[in-house]
């Protein structure tokens, strides 16, 4: 079949809207067609040619949802019509890694899914001219249709909004994730989050959710302040704004360093400044933001010896096809805030525009709509 | 009173055997005589000047085990004749880290004890010619007689022979208690100890009892293989002699990492490798050595967001009163073994030659009888 799509030709340049082909399904594998996908700023270090495992040409997009329209041979756990979300960590609860409840990271399709293919090592995407074109974290959502294997693939409440749920495919998931499934945050604790981004809400809006009784945010741009504070943050910290150092003033304003520090800014200084405004003795600190190429962190080993505890987490520790459903539920009765963080609404025409709404700090999330 | 005691005069001297008066107990503290101290690398440290914090003069020691000769107002746990180990870090039971169940690092007297003083801010000992002396780690073991706090002694089986569960104020304790507090090993696991010395064969009995599978020990010289498979190692790598990079040797050898690494080195290029050879995706790495000032570990963010968690240990997460007496009890049913790795017995005026023995690495553990 045929069908629209972003085209990431190659790094630097900006996506080439145009008609591609698309195999359809085989064994293990389900046709989607995408309703709604949302702009993350991992397609954009992948664009941008900073991935040094970026490949191209590919199609990008990695939060999307939508509806079954055809499964191929031996698929049993979806059927068309189905409302799903692409799982770029997937869940065949086979491997080694899902049998081992102390991780989400999936191996089944690992080292196809980096190379851009399909798990048979082959792709489905192709130019009109017969170019193959790369998939994309095993999902491609800048497509209107797309081809994802069975166990990459969350069967989610069909009346959620595929507009705002999409954002549970990467954003939503990683930072409440954060907080519940690799923290495992307690009632009344204290916590700091660096970076009021679109992650860095969705761990506020997991704070609240698990009952914090301080959640400090921090942000170098004052105007991150009042929608952090919508989604329960309860002090605003700006570094520049701070007289002397900024981890002692957060010890001091977490009364003697917080329960729990998350840092969703991928600066390693400020991974630094997490683990070390986290409190002696019990204090953990969850890395989320992805760091550039060669970049490393580093701190005084007596920061562990004295009770720190250094974690990092991705896709927010969550099993997709069993965790995903769950938080599309958790919007749909409330319990989570998803639309106010949905700040553009785009065509896959103005896919681009987006790209330039995140580059000027003016978007929390752009969605794009087929 | 008077006692006999080695007093650490000045920095990179020897320790001077000498006569020097010691005050009783006051309130809420307790007259030991110790009857028998290990010679820990922490002595060492102090003594040679490279400790930021050491000072001068005072008697050094933290490794003992003694009885109780005289209490001070107001201490009801333990009476005249009670066996005890001093804790140089106590157990208040009453502070908020005493009450959080996450740490051992009880606050209650910190302060003075990092100054060389009992908790009123004073010291017990003084030379002859009245020049204080300051006591260190809150135990000054080099003397025949000492006074401690009641929260920092653990009561212990009177059975017990002193000079081998004066280890257990220290190095015992230390090692087996990362793997049992801190860890939290699980029957079965996997482990890599980094550093064979006296802390890394008491790890490697600590995984024999927690009932790991395969039990790796590192060490630059081959001779430590010998002592270390007596308490449980199941391989051995000298890195001299792995072809290539050792951190993938280790993962290859441990069927894709370990699922628990320490390290007993102190070298922070050590404790990267064994961050490193920890597991993706659950393996978790415990840094036991003790740094040298104003060294940096480091990795790349990514080993954390991988799943790869990074802690540190200090007095094996263990609550000294209520976990020494129980490490006694498991010497003195055969659980644990100490006997092998007291490797010299020394009398106080020999206690110089102890460190010379540990300078030349010819000992395990020197332990200075009384």
């Amino acid at each position: 079949m045929r069908t629209r799509a972003a085209v990431a030709i190659e790094a630097g340049k900006p996506l080439e809207i145009m008609d591609v082909n698309l195999e359809g399904p085989k064994a293990g594998e389900v046709l989607v067609e995408i309703k709604a996908t949302g702009i993350c700023h991992t397609d954009e270090f992948t664009l941008s040619g900073a991935d040094p495992e970026g490949l191209f040409p590919a199609i990008l997009g990695h939060e999307g949802a939508g509806v079954v329209l055809e499964v191929g041979e031996g698929v049993t756990s979806l059927k068309p019509g189905d409302h799903v979300i692409p799982l770029y960590t997937p869940e065949c609860r086979q491997c080694e890694y899902c049998l081992n409840p102390k991780t989400n990271l999936c191996q089944a399709i690992r080292t196809t899914q980096g190379q851009g293919l399909m798990p048979d090592g082959t792709t489905r995407f192709s130019m009109l001219d017969g170019t193959p074109i790369l998939h994309y974290m095993g999902c491609s959502t800048f497509a209107n249709h797309t081809v994802l294997p069975e166990i990459a693939l969350a069967k989610v409440n069909p009346d959620a909004p595929f507009d705002k749920i999409c954002y549970i495919g990467c954003g939503v998931t990683t930072g409440i994730g954060a907080v519940i499934n690799t923290a495992k945050v307690e009632i009344g604790s204290r916590a700091i989050v660096f970076g009021l981004g679109g992650i860095g809400l969705n761990v506020i809006q997991g704070l609240r959710l698990a009952g914090a009784d301080q959640i400090v945010g921090v942000d170098l741009n004052d105007s991150k302040s009042q929608m952090a504070r919508r989604f329960g943050m309860t002090d605003f910290v700006n570094p520049n704004d701070v007289q002397g150092d900024l981890v002692a003033h957060l010890v001091e304003l977490t009364g003697g360093g917080a329960d729990y520090t998350f840092d969703a800014t991928g600066n390693v200084n400020v991974m630094r400044a997490a683990l070390e405004s986290a409190h002696k003795g019990w204090g953990e600190s969850v890395i989320i933001g992805v760091a550039p190429a060669g970049a490393e962190i580093s701190t005084r080993p007596f920061q562990l010896v004295t009770g720190r505890v250094w974690r990092g987490t991705a896709f927010g520790g969550a099993r997709g096809r069993t965790d995903v459903p769950k938080i599309v539920d958790w919007y749909m009765d409330g319990k989570i805030e998803i639309d106010p963080m949905i700040t553009h609404t785009l065509s896959l025409d103005e896919i681009n525009t987006g790209f330039d709404l995140m580059h000027r700090g003016e978007s929390i999330r752009s969605v794009v709509v087929y």
